[in-house]
């Protein structure tokens, strides 16, 4: 052995005092769909308060509440109804963000200071019409109907005139800045591609024209590589009982990304085949969706005993496919591989929540607690709601 | 008149229906500092609830809390104790996010899967001893020692073998996540460029090699026009009632800047000459850099009669110019153009906080209140803290 690799390994120089490890060692991961770091530093996991836990919290939420705009039959802000909805149930937003018509654009002010008007429409999506079951305490059948909700909405408003993109998100719990318990979700469609999924999109694009294929994972349009389809792979290969994989099925997979920022945040995507977007799901994908996101949402409620709080999203082909033609190979938009991301803010219990503040405003997103170490804590929980058990 | 222009006019097209007014009309603005866009939804504000104020808090902080850890004279987590200090005093970080070795990297497990040692160390600067005088109380001669603080521990941690970036930021308030009142900020210094300044930096090298310049504005190193020096100068020409420009002096202005994603985020910058960081500037510069602080400050508690939150970080060159070498022209790190941001949570009170979730998470970053209108409200607010009024 020579000089430099005893150095190397770490035996006698001070700057290299042991083998790396990723549960110790501060690092940083890249996160390849948004081309952005996120520093780790496992060390600080060490600090004699982790895993505190709060003890489980009785719901007090009634099954309807007349002050809910949400509830059947109850009036919303803008003083209509709404109707006696049985299953779920969707709306246009009375305060959206984009509106239908937008004027033309100014000339700038300076070539810094550019203004891009926008149009659209944002929807809210009920998801059950019982005010108290939030999506883990839904059956998967019911979920099923969420499902078909999403599919509609998609298609509904990205096959309007304009519409470049359909955002389907969920914000649940006062931590997310949603005041109302009632489960629902969102849809903003609008004339732009926004920020971030249109980064996925470039990082996915560039993947499949210049990537590598290093398993023997699904391909993407054009039998080209997908960076998703490659990096699901790559996951489900990891032995059970390690990795980052928290629960999957015959079609899904929940893993807490290699890259995750938030400590304990998911990503839900389909593995056994490059699907770009919902309205692509085959009936069977379609029921172990449903089947999988009640497993992920009663993990989550059960890993602090509470109603757990989390930003939803769905990424995907930023609008359907147009009626009567077929998936064109060379439809850039088809890169897209489905996926969703649950960001939730919790940390160490009910109460104690990360900040994305200082450092991760000012320099990159940072965590203590390894994607590694969250996977294992979400596997290890009951996938029988924790509500349930107590009644029992 | 043309038809088509009566129709862009919109009066008789339902799609075009009046001029663009950025402070009613949805719409994007760029940032051209991380190449990211902001949804502006101005609408929005009409709802009833804007602008809803709480009445001032009294302060009921001691000058010395016998409890804290940065008070002079007490012992930190790590047993150690603070020294009697009569100024801004400055430690290493008890719990470092990044650690002064790290050993060399595995070999990833997969692509997409890379891992990159970090090293680097933490620091902890304490602005005052007076554990309830955050920089707003302060006069500006003491806060003077805060900005030679800061020179001291870019310049010391900047020098240090292998460090590539120095951030220095404030965390300010329990919404921040910052649950010691004692007024304080830190500074990470490591190994690599975070995402962030780095997406800043390369913006700004583009910019340098390829941006116009329009106007009579300073210009960076090698004669190349400065994307920070022509956006400064561009706002402080637009007439004083108008605009964005918050406050200015002499050498400093603080603005709401076109792009802005917080309710009342300001850039605050030098303008008068391109100045790549702190240790480039001349003592005037200090006075002037102090004094506007303490009127940036002032105006937030203001706003809301609170003590005010928020995360402030100081970008500029990564890593001091080598001591002994003149400043190099064709070093790519002088394009960075020194300047701070604040990015307060709050919107509407002193309890109403702005949530990053949802759509923002999942699509971009969204606002109601425009730009224009917060720099509006932060331009007519008193430069007298409010508690010295009250006390009065
Ligand atoms: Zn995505
Ligand atoms: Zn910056």
């Amino acid at each position: 052995m020579a000089m430099s690799k005893l150095s190397a390994a770490g035996r006698y120089d001070p700057l290299h005092m042991a083998e790396f490890d990723p549960s110790t060692h501060p690092h940083r991961r890249f996160n390849p769909l948004i081309k952005e770091y996120v520093l780790v530093s496992p060390h600080r996991t060490k600090r004699p308060w982790l895993g505190q836990l709060e003890p489980p919290q009785a719901t007090t939420l009634p099954k309807y509440d007349p002050a809910c705009y949400l509830c059947p039959g109850n009036s919303r802000t803008s003083g209509q109804k709404q109707p006696v909805y049985e299953n779920t149930h969707s709306f246009e937003n009375d305060f959206a963000a984009v509106l239908p018509v937008a004027p033309e654009a100014p000339t700038p002010l300076h070539p810094l200071m550019t203004v891009e008007p926008v149009h659209g429409a944002c929807d809210v999506i009920i998801f059950h019409p019982r005010h108290d079951l939030t999506m883990s305490r839904l059956q998967p059948k019911e979920i099923e109907q969420v499902i078909e909700e999403w599919i509609r909405i998609y298609v509904m408003r990205g096959t309007q005139e304009g519409i470049k993109y359909v955002q389907l998100f969920e914000n649940k719990g006062a931590m997310m800045g949603c005041s109302n318990p009632h489960p629902h979700g969102q849809s903003w469609a609008h004339s732009f591609v926004p920020t971030i999924p249109a980064q996925e999109l470039r990082s996915l694009k560039q993947y499949a024209l210049t990537g590598s294929q290093v398993s023997e994972a699904p391909k993407g349009p054009g039998d080209r590589p997908c960076l998703l389809c490659e990096y699901a792979h790559a996951e489900v290969k990891v032995a059970k009982d390690e990795g980052r994989v928290v629960v999957s099925n015959n079609h899904w997979v929940a893993l807490v990304p290699w890259w995750a920022t938030w400590p304990f945040e998911i990503l839900l995507l389909p593995y056994r085949r490059h699907i770009a977007a919902l309205d692509e799901l085959e009936e069977e994908e379609k029921q172990a969706f449903a089947e999988i996101l009640s497993k992920v949402t009663r993990r989550y409620d059960n890993l602090f005993s509470c109603s757990f709080a989390y930003s939803m999203g769905i990424h995907q082909r930023p609008v359907p496919v147009p009626k009567g033609s077929t998936h064109p190979v060379d439809d850039e938009k088809q890169f897209a591989h489905l996926h969703l991301h649950f960001d939730p803010p919790l940390l160490r219990s009910a109460t104690v929540r990360k900040f994305l503040v200082g450092y991760e405003l000012m320099g990159e997103a940072q965590r203590d607690l390894t994607p590694e170490q969250a996977a294992a804590r979400l596997r290890d929980l009951n996938e029988v709601h924790y509500l349930e058990n107590l009644q029992e």
